[in-house]
Formats: structure tokens, sequence, C-alpha cells
């Protein structure tokens, strides 16, 4: 018997990308009992359920994907990326403990480590090993190259000494240090002496055993447990103090720097900024994944917000029959414009993955590649983050009373995700991390440095820069030639009319913050001069995201050859270019990219596309393809209730 | 030794308004050891704190203030009313659990209730009697005349006969249903029989025992627990299944509505729909208690984030030094503009404080002053939770990784507060009836009116209105008569430029879809005419409370002696009113009250004041009047790091 695809089904195929198999395997992974989501603050037992999901999955050989042939793995990048995000539907602890454990440990070592480490990986693999990654300091979080923490090398013994020299040298905030993990991938300084002289060569990782399998603190080592949180109950935050804590010089991920017996200290690359910034760089799944994790998390939400909207009824109606209330006009302006910019974000995160899948699999270096990959990352994980803050908590409030309840998910999704838009990176810095790369795009020195810094710096080279679309050129152009820059009201619905004022926005603020900043640095001290610009460098960063998350729906729809879900994403792609447009409306206007005419009809543009996707709400959560149990909610199912 | 009195408490002084004194004492009392803020998502711990707090709250006679004096209270509701909002600041399952006792139950019988309920009150007040307040159901939230429980009269017996004939008629989220409370006012249609046949007398409030002396539901009542939320883990809140439960005749409120022994019912007010709206309006207490205390939350948060961000430091600086992040522009501007609304909101308060005080004691009834009270303090309870939940939001993130951690408070008072923007009135159904008061004011009937019989009413009666200002009417009209509206930037510093520019927008707001909806009713069905200016009636509504809020803050002002904390409180008003129109900036560039060039002054002007008040940023905190154990937080005493 055939079967037919429906619409939602071709949405799903299209929103999954290239990894859909992928997907589709885990959502069939993800129907196992242990992993339906049940809410608990209980921190032992939230924790207790992580280890028994994570031995599921270690079992079935999921955590493979990621590490490379020689370690056991299948080197499958963009696999491992996309796992991890669908775990985020179940248990976002889960999420970061397998992050954590696989991502961020694991991927430390494989990518900073050499040949001598190969066993730690495996062992990660297996969770014969458990680690975490100590790189935050109570006093440093996004600074990293500012971290206290040492790690000096004595040749007496060849070994090195780790250190926290200060009480804010403390490592913070780890995840695994509470509890489970028996060794941390230390970021210190090393220090070598040169000439009975200590000498700095900047940030490195080291592998520090931190407690005995009793789960007893090793000698030097001090623990501590931050307990409670705003969420993520399953993860075992933790802080370290190291006490002159002695580690063999092999445990040095060795492969930017090397300490050879005698104490000399080599590296690959020579320039110590450089250097740092390539070891970060090869970090970067742990951001793609943050980022994903959180674009899981709001559909979930905002499928679960849909269907209590399409069910529960409010105040009477024209036939003096209740209304559902996905029938008002603002119920609609809530939830749709949040389900189009999940679409939306979907479709980049998709090719991110996909390039950084190309990158870090390639052995071939290209830094200008990279580079892009970083920025585009940093872009997309506060994009994705900060949507999904929002749009978790605008469906935790479209659910009214029922949303406050734990039976209903919304709450735990709203808590755990919270913390992503200052974890992996502040948010507010890596949105001036995108803005540094569009204003200084081939220094390759800028990254490190300081506002003031930066600002010396870009004002004596900020250069006219060349737009590069970041997904299907060929297209783009196409669209963007057949645009209709006419008065009318329905010109607004021209992809090449969106694409342009996306493009045009993100060209003039680039250009005239360059210009800004040249001409306050005349002006001010180099501090003063950043901080007179900063909100404008935010602003221009954003547009930037913007653009390539519109670039990137707009190859989405290319991929979808169903002319019925193709007509659909054409909607929810206006929806979400017209919001975009709305929220910035007053820039439009002021810089007469909207006369105040056309300014009105965007906001009605939003409200005709808002009625009519209303038919279709249900079909565009359909299509996220969140599996039926990792979407429950008590309030979905009135027939439970008691008679 | 004479003590000079600072800023920061001349500040304070005018933020408290009226009940200063009040306030202090409050002050004073929650030094106590037993207010001290200790996070436990533990339900039974928390649980057992609030009862314990409520005991030693009760006994300092604490719970007197807002009952009459018949009752053995001092008839003090502005100060019951404020007393309730302090305890926001210590812990908010405290404050909702006290709203709840004195508040609504407590309310409910001294209001609803008549003479031979007097009793109940007194045992009310000293907790001898714990009572709930039974009105949402699980079916129904806002549209509480759609209510299904039923309260039928039984003649035979003299009993009413309470029963939930739906699953969905089952009382829901009812703080203290889950575990303590013995007796629950509840909310129900009332009947009666004439001539053999039943006769809906619409919602009235019947008192009805729950359970036993040991915790036990008593026959025909079914109690559940909510179990987790995602906040307020002392709030018991509970289910309530009535199944035929009789209680006796007197235990109906029947201040507004009895059934003589026969069955015969009478009523003072003969139009239901008046008689409705009368009673729930005798209890709108809750709705201001629950925005002052979304307020004090916010202030909390503010006061620990700034705190934070005048001693935590990230990236080097112009001098090499680590810069304080209160110096970077964009952090001023997360945070100062949230504290400015807080001072703007908090004069607000007060009046809305003063007004209700002043009514609720008085023996004339002017139901157009109740009218117009109602409909501010629908406004202010929604501009208060919406305020709360971006502040503490913000303050959250503002703090990184540290804000996340639950010894640093912010967590809590977000998740706590979370349920304020939907709980006593949702704040989208509440703006929605502030627009109604705007369009409608004089017709007494169109509170009960779902949206399409209200559009049917307003398109034929929608009449010129005269703006009424809020408060300090001759000295709103010297600042006005003063405004200059010249398009030199420094215009936008004027105070009555600023007044003028909130009051006409709102009138041509408010005037506009008054037309729109004439209009839209000849073209469409009247519910398809409500739908298509849903949106504008609310930003309709949102401009008419943020001209209030401003007129408040003007006010306040005027009200403040000392010169310096004048000053700033000036600075503070224009980065107040300035952050408004910029939010709405694109309005009043397409409706010509500013121009594109001025319009950029907006964003310089916030800028600028940010800049101004940098310097004193914690004398704006310090103002809050927080009691110092209410504001403690680890992360702000690094010398409590171990070393």
């Amino acid at each position: 018997m055939a079967q037919t695809t429906s619409t939602a089904d071709h949405l799903r195929n299209a929103l999954d990308g290239r990894w859909r198999d992928i997907k589709n395997q885990t959502r069939e992974k993800l129907h196992h009992e242990a992993f339906r989501p049940h809410y608990t603050p209980t921190t032992a037992i939230a924790r207790a359920k992580v280890a028994e999901q994570m031995q599921i999955m270690a079992t079935a050989g999921v955590s493979d994907e990621g590490f490379r042939k020689e370690h056991g793995g299948t080197g499958d990048v963009g696999a491992a990326i996309t796992m991890i995000e669908m775990l985020a539907m179940s248990d976002l602890s889960l999420m970061v403990k397998a992050g954590v454990q696989w991502g961020l440990f694991g991927g430390a070592v494989e990518n900073l480590g050499t040949e001598r480490h190969a066993d730690y990986v495996r062992k990660t693999i297996t969770l014969e090993l458990l680690g975490c990654f100590a790189m935050t300091e109570t006093g440093h979080g996004s600074d990293v190259q500012a971290l206290e923490t040492t790690a000096t090398y004595d040749p007496e013994t060849e070994e090195f000494i780790i250190d926290s020299p200060t009480p804010t040298a403390r490592k913070d905030y780890i995840g695994g240090a509470a509890e489970t993990a028996t060794i941390a991938a230390v970021f210190a300084q090393l220090i070598t002496h040169e000439d009975g002289k200590p000498v700095n060569h900047g940030v490195h990782c080291v592998l520090v055993p931190i407690r005995d399998a009793d789960g007893n603190d090793l000698p030097g080592v001090t623990t501590s447990d931050c307990h409670y949180k705003g969420g993520l109950p399953g993860v075992d935050n933790g802080r370290i103090i190291f006490d002159h804590v002695r580690v063999p010089r092999e445990n040095l991920l060795n492969k930017f720097g090397e300490v050879a017996p005698d104490g000399k200290y080599s590296s690959p690359i020579d320039n110590p900024n450089r250097r740092f910034f390539t070891m970060i760089g090869t970090l970067i799944r742990g951001r793609v994944t943050v980022g994903g994790s959180a674009g899981a998390a709001a559909r979930v939400a905002l499928d679960i917000a849909t269907r209590y909207a399409l069910q529960r009824k409010q105040f009477s109606g024209p036939d003096g029959e209740e209304v559902v209330i996905m029938d008002y006009l603002v119920h609609q302006r809530r939830l749709l414009p949040l389900i189009a910019r999940s679409y939306a974000l979907q479709f980049a995160q998709n090719e991110l993955v996909s390039k950084t899948h190309d990158l870090q699999t390639s052995d071939v270096v290209d830094s200008e590649e990279q580079r892009e990959l970083e920025a585009r990352a940093a872009g997309l994980k506060a994009a994705n983050t900060w949507h999904a803050s929002r749009a978790i908590q605008e469906a935790r409030e479209a659910c009214g009373g029922a949303g406050y309840m734990a039976e209903n998910r919304l709450i735990a999704l709203r808590a755990d995700t919270d913390v992503f838009t200052t974890f992996e990176g502040d948010n507010h810095v890596l949105t001036q991390l995108v803005a540094k790369e569009l204003l200084t795009a081939y220094a390759d020195d800028i990254k490190s440095m300081s506002p003031v810094e930066w600002v010396r710096f870009a004002a004596n080279t900020v250069s006219d820069r060349v737009m590069k679309r970041t997904a299907a050129e060929a297209i783009m152009q196409r669209i963007v030639d057949a645009r209709q820059d006419s008065e009318e009201e329905g010109s607004l619905f021209n992809r090449g009319t969106q694409v342009n004022m996306f493009e045009e926005r993100e060209e003039y603020l680039v250009s005239s913050v360059a210009r800004r900043l040249q001409a306050k640095s005349k002006e001010l001290s180099a501090f003063d001069a950043f901080n007179a610009v900063q909100d404008h460098v935010l602003h221009a960063a954003q547009a930037h995201i913007d653009r390539v998350v519109l670039e990137a729906f707009v190859a989405g729809i290319e991929s979808c050859e169903d002319p019925e879900a193709r007509e659909l994403l054409d909607l929810v792609c206006d929806l979400y270019a017209l919001s975009v447009i709305e929220e910035d409306k007053a820039w439009y206007i002021e810089h007469t990219y909207l006369s105040t005419e056309r300014a009105k009809a965007v906001t009605r543009g939003i409200n005709d596309r808002c009625r009519r996707l209303r038919p279709h709400a249900q079909t565009l959560v359909d299509g996220f393809g969140i599996p039926e149990p990792l979407r429950y909610a008590e309030m979905l199912h009135p027939e439970n209730l008691p008679d």
C-alpha cells in the first residue's frame, strides 16, 4: 500500500537538511522510555537519570560519531552535532552532559591532543573515563585569555604544577566537576623557565585527574558543588581549586604547543594570539551545538503552545460558542512569527553544521573559511539562544496558568535553556565578535584585542568590504535581480525586495559604523571611541546575522520539491522577513529605505501572513518533527481529566 | 550629632510615597532572620518556611491592617497592600500566601460577606482559619463569568449543593488547596428554582469547608496537588473537585446576592452583569498587590545586577587595567533604562495604592472613579509584571553564569514572578480591558461583553472622549504649556515636549482605533472586525498606560524637595520617557510626530542620559531602599571566596 507523503512530512524533510537520516534514526531512539521527559528539580534524581541515559547512548554506539576513525569513531562530525541537538528535545541536562563529555572534553582531547592521548579518547567514547571541561574561572568568563590558573613546568620531575593562585582563579560552573568527572581538561597559562626566568606561553590545555574511583578529591584538588541553578538539575556543575597539583608532562594536550622534557617550549604557531585562537577554533562544535539545541527546545515549546492554542477556548465568538484562542489575531501574532523564525534559524543552523562538518573533516586548512565559520557560529549561537528564551517564554505565557505547571513542559524548557544566552560565550560578546569579523576581516590577530586595542587597530585599517553571500549565491542573485522596488504594498512580499532590504541595511550599518569609528577615534580616547559606537556595532552585527539567516531560508525553500510545502514555506519566509523589518522599522524609515506609508504596510503584511498561515498552524509545527513522547504535555490531553 | 540625609535617602523617600512610614517599619521587620531569602525548590521545605513566616507576621499583628475595625483590623487598606508588596522582596511565595490568605480569601469574606461572616474574618486574620480562593477552573481562566461550578440551592434542607459538573469545572492552580487550606471561597453559578425551573443568577461566592483538622478531604471534596511549577515552591497550589457537597445557606457571601430560606433570590443590584462586576471590583486589591510585588521583585534584581556591574571587570581598558562592566555603554543601556522604568512604575503604583485606599475606605461609591481605578489597576498590573519579567531576565543575563546560580537570587526572582504576567488576569486580557474603558467609558455593561458583543456595541457608541489627566493636573498643564516643539535635539529633554508626545500618541491611537472599529464593523462580521483591529486596540491601551505612568513620575519629582535628588530624578525621567518613545519610534515617525533627524536624536538622548547617570548608578539603586539581607547575593561578596 503506497503511503502518501503529507505536507508536514515535506516540511520536516526540508527542515531536517543534510543529516535528515540521522535525525530520523534519532527520533526512533528517543521513543525509548528512558528519554521521556519527566520534570524534577531534585538534583540527585535528575543526575541519576542523565547518567542512565548516557549509558544507554554509549551502549548504542551513539557517541562514536564525532570521533575520528583511529579512535574508534566514524568521523561524522555533522552527525555528532546533530545527535546532541536532538537530545535537547528530550532533556537539556542530557544534552549538556553529552555535550560536555563527548563534545567539549572529548573534543578538546581529540583536537588539542596527539597520538599519546588516543587512549583517553577511546575511554571517553565509552564512558570508561568521565571528563569535564575546566575553562571558565570565577573571575574570568568571556575573556579566556585572561585566565589565572597556571600550569608551570618542573623539569626536575618532568611534571606540570597546576595551581589556582588567587580566589578568582577558581574554576567555576564546570559541568561534571561537582560529582561525576574523574579528570578535567584544564585551561591554564603555560609557564616554562628560560634562563631561570618564568616565560608565559599563554593559555594551553592540560589533563588533570581530579578524583579517585570512590569520588574523593585527589590530593591538592578541592571540588565543590554549585548546587541549585536556574535549571539543568541533571548537570552537576561544580568548582575546582588546584593547590600545586602535579601531573606528568605528557598530560599537556600538545598539538599546538609542546614542552620538551628539559623544559623547552615549541609550537607550530609562533604568534601566541594566533596559537590561542587556533586552539579555541577547534572547539567550535560546542558553540554550534548549543545554538542548535536552543533551537530544538524552542520548537518543542512552540509545538506545545500551538497545539494548546488550537484546542483552548476562551470567550464567546460570533455564534455564541467559545472561540479557539488561535483564532484571535493577537494570539496568531504572538506565536506564528516565532514559528517562522524557528524555521529560518533551523535552515541557517543546517548550513552551519554542514560547514562545520566540511571544515573539520577536511585536511586543508582555509583560514578565511575558518574565520567566517567562527563568526557565523558565534552569531547563530546568539540568535538561536535569544530566540529560544523569547519563544519559550511567549509559549509559556500563551498557555496561561497551565503553562506554569511543570507537567506541561514549558517551564523546564525555559529554565534549562536560560543559561544558553550567557554560556559558551556571552551573547553580547559573541555579537561583538561578529562585528569584529565584519569590520576587520583580514586581520588575523583582532580576536585577541581588547575593545581599546581593537578600536586603535580598526581606526586605521577598516576598509571597503565586499559583502559575501553565504548560501545559494546564484539563487540569491536571481531573486535580487527580480526584486520589485515599487511602492505597492504587494512588493513587500517579493523575496528580492526583502533580500535587498536586508542586504542594504547590513551594508549601510557596517560602512557607517566603520566611518564613525574612524571619526570618533580622532576626537576621543580609544575606549571612549569604542563606547561611543558600541550600540551601533552590535546593530551592524545583528543585521549581518539576519541576512545570513534569510539567505539560508531562501536556499531551504529551494531544496523543497513539494509544491504545497514550498508555498507554505514561502509564506513563512515572508512572515520571517517582514517581522525582522518590523523590528527595525524605525531604522528603515530614518534611512529612507521605507516611506512612512510603506512602513505601515509592513505591519499589515504581517497580519495578512498570520491570517493566511492560521489554517496551517498545526502542519507547521508537525513539520518540526518532534517525537510524540517528547512533546507530551498534560494540558493537551483533557481526556485524562478526572470526571 | 546631626545625621545628614543622603541623596539616596531623598530618592527613597520620594519613591516610598504616602505609606513611607509603613515601608520603613516593614524594612525593620524584614531584617528578622526568618525573612532572609534562602533558595530551595523542595516544596516541603519551602512550604514549611512560609508557614513559619506567616505565623510570625500574624503574631506581630501585621495582618490586621487591611481589615475593618469591626473585625479587629485597623482599616488601613493602603498599609495592607504596601506590606504585602514589601514581602515580595523577601520571598514571593510568602507574598502570594499572604496575599491569598488575607487579601483574596479574607478580602472576599469581608467584602462579599456580611455581619454573619464576621467570625470567619477574625479567624482569618489570626490564621485560626486557613482559606483559599477557588475562582479559576481548568477550563476557564480569564473568562470568569463562564465558570461551570454550580451552587444549587435546596430549600428542603436549606443548603447549597456545590458541584463540579464537568472535568473542566475543576478548580485549578488554587493557592492553599493542595495542603493547607481548610475552607475555600468558591466562585460558582448560583442556581435557585422558580416554579420548579432552575434559574441561574450568575457567579457568586460560597464558603465551602474542604478538609478536616487532620488534613483529610471532607466528603464529596477531592483535592490534589499541582506539584512542581515554574517557581513559588512555597505555595501549595492545588485542584478541587466538588461532588454535590452540601453547605448551609448562610455560607453564601450575601452582600450582593441573597437566597432566602425558601429559595427566593434577591440582590441590591438587579442587572446581573453589573452585580458580577461590582463583586469582582471589590476584589481589586489582589491585582494591585500583584503589580506592586512584581515591581518590588524587579527592583531587587536590578539592585543586585547593578552592584555586580560596578564590581565585575572584564577585558582591558585604556590603562591596561580591566574595565568595570558598568563602564560599557551597552551595559548601561541594558540596566539603566530598566532602573528608570522601575522608578516610573513605582510612582504610578503609589498613586494606584492611594486611590485604591481612598475609594475602599470611602462610604460614597463613585462608579466612574471605581471604573477608572479598575482600568488603571489592570493596566499597571500588566505593565509592572511585564517589566518584572523583562528586568529580572536582563539582570540575570547581565550577571552571566553567576546570575544562573541560585545563591545569587536572580533565578528565583525570575521563576517566582513569571506567573504574574498571566495570573490575577492575563496581561493581554487586562490590556484589552483598559482599551474597553478608553473606548466606551460610559457604558456600565461593557466589561461583561465578549469581543464580538463589544464590537457591536462600540461600533455604535464610540464617542469623542476627553483625555483626563490622572495626576497633578495643574503641574502637568504648566509643564505642557512650557513645551518646546523645536527641532533642536535638546528639546527632547523638555518635559513638556515629552508629555505632549505621550498624550498625542494616546489620543491619536484611541480615536483612530475607534474610527477603524466603526468602519470595519460595516464591512466585516463583528468577530472579524474585532480581530482586524485587535493589535491596534492593545497599542492604544499601552499608550494610555505609558502616559499615566509618565504623569505619576512628574508628580513624584514634584514631591521631592531635595535639589540634588530632584536633578537625578529629572535625568531618570528623561531616560524613561525617551525609552518609551524609542520603543515606538517607528509609529512616531510614521505619524509625523518625529522627523527622521529628530528620531535619531532620541537614541543619542538615551545614550547621553545613560552616560550622565552612570556615576550615580549605585545611588539610584540605593534609592530603592532594599534591606541589606534581602539583596544579599554571594557574587557580591568576593571576600567570601576560599583562598
